[in-house]
């Protein structure tokens, strides 16, 4: 099968029996050359509704279930009917089967709040070819940091900002990775206007200080990153500390190393920041690398 | 021609030639229950894309250029490609000779950033029959104060969060407007985290102290109503004072009066605010309601 490859799903209660078996029904490969979607889907009127992006390196889907789990909060976040992880995690599975089973690939999960007025949500499954991050994951990106208009108690307060939810409603993020581009940089750092360090667009932050490693606390004001979970993860196996903490504008400015993780880029140094250059340890992102395409569950 | 109504619309460049008569040939129709978009649409998968929405009453649409401008403006603060508005108004004008010429309808336009990795923007209008809107204009609703999270200074400070721009991220608009009805209210007003009035979900907010209506300064902060500027062109007419300034949240809840108003709805008078009764200017209500069924351009 070509890429892209694309399933709709038709999502079945949280609570569906577990069989597995009978879940292919609810599913439909489509061409992703021909329409799929109705013009009053709210996913494209509104930006309403949630998503995961995750990595198949070799025919492996990496950290299944934790996307699963991020999903169900995210659709929880935004009041919409919790998903079917036993499906969704079938979906995934046939799709791994159909795809190219060397390579790296992602795969998008949307759930929509589905079509106006309609009864239910919609959703599918898109996998398609990764672009080609080995230059990048190996030269590093330039970052900018950009004020996200948000103070560090936002969440807490306002919970219907769906601060912590992955969902579609994504154009302030690439406005910032334009706004990146037109500095001459390649990403973003987000940060609260009461200057603590938030996240990327799509990526989370790691930062090392000495042999402790940080990232911001997720207070709700931020997406809680599968990939930096695992790299979290990997540093404790490894014996290193690893501290989940408010970060400052100036300890970002001050780390012995800066990274930007994401699920299919996945960690790539933060090689200048705001215009002035920063150490990299080369050695340490050739290590991440190497955990990050291995097989993770 | 039955409802809903939908066209596809090839965009053309900003500059093409405005002779009208072949910019049919960039319009499909097609029908409102069959797909008519990509799964891997920008607008579907990020929210990324502008639109707006206008009322067609009795087969005339409402206010056509200000909206396109508002269209051309949001484009612009996003970096898509300025939208060619004959072709619009050619789409409007196809859109309104098909669709019932009795009743009140709603058109929406949006553009897309188009298909992920593709060429160029695409873009669609999409006609529907209006929720029917007498009995909330009679009758008002309650509405409940929310932090949009952002003070006052944001917009001028970082361009990239899009505000004043009619984007398809509305995941936090629809949010609002549920929290609103988890409270036993109808609606929304947004505030900014210190004390100023800004906007509805979907619509703008008129308060009228004496004879004086005021609007919150449109700052770039929030949307510039095209109803909010008809009715003030309506009220300067017939000799009220208006006024675009800051407005904090103790005026609002001090005000005389206070309207929500939006392009399809119109105007509604706010009944209750945040648990507490409003006075209502029924007269004057029903009079805005008359003003706004009327053809106006």
């Amino acid at each position: 099968m070509s890429l892209p490859y694309t399933l709709l799903i038709t999502p079945l209660p949280a609570d569906a029996p577990d069989d597995g078996s009978w879940f292919t029904e609810t599913f439909t490969e489509v061409e992703a050359s021909e329409p799929a979607l109705r013009v009053s889907e709210l996913s494209t009127q509104r930006g309403d509704g949630v998503f995961e992006t995750l990595s198949v390196v070799n025919g492996h889907a990496q950290e299944v279930q934790p996307h699963l789990a991020r999903l169900a909060r995210s659709a929880e976040i935004c009041d919409l009917p919790a998903p079917n992880l036993a499906q969704w995690s079938a979906a995934i599975s046939q799709a791994v089967a159909r795809i190219p089973s060397q390579g790296e690939l992602a795969i998008k999960l949307v759930l929509s709040r589905g079509v106006e007025h309609g009864p239910s949500p919609t959703a599918w499954l898109h996998a398609s070819a990764a672009s080609d991050f080995s230059p990048v994951r190996q030269s590093g990106v330039r970052a900018i940091t950009l004020d996200r208009g948000y103070d560090r108690g936002v969440a807490e307060r306002a919970p219907w900002l769906l601060l912590g939810a992955k969902t579609l409603s994504y154009a302030v993020n690439m406005a910032a990775l334009r706004e990146a581009h037109r500095r001459g940089a390649d990403d973003t750092i987000f940060v609260t206007s009461d200057g603590y360090v938030m996240e990327g667009p799509t990526s989370s932050v790691i930062i090392r200080h000495g042999d402790v490693f940080s990232t911001p606390a997720p207070s709700g004001a931020i997406l809680h990153g599968t990939t930096q979970r695992s790299l979290f993860n990997y540093l404790e196996r490894h014996g290193h500390a690893v501290s989940y903490r408010d970060i400052s504008i100036e300890e970002l400015r001050t780390a012995d190393a800066v990274w930007l993780v994401s699920s299919v880029r996945l960690a790539v140094a933060v090689i200048e920041l705001d215009g002035v250059q920063m150490p990299v340890d080369a050695p340490l992102t050739e290590l991440f690398t190497e955990y990050l395409l291995s097989p993770r569950d």
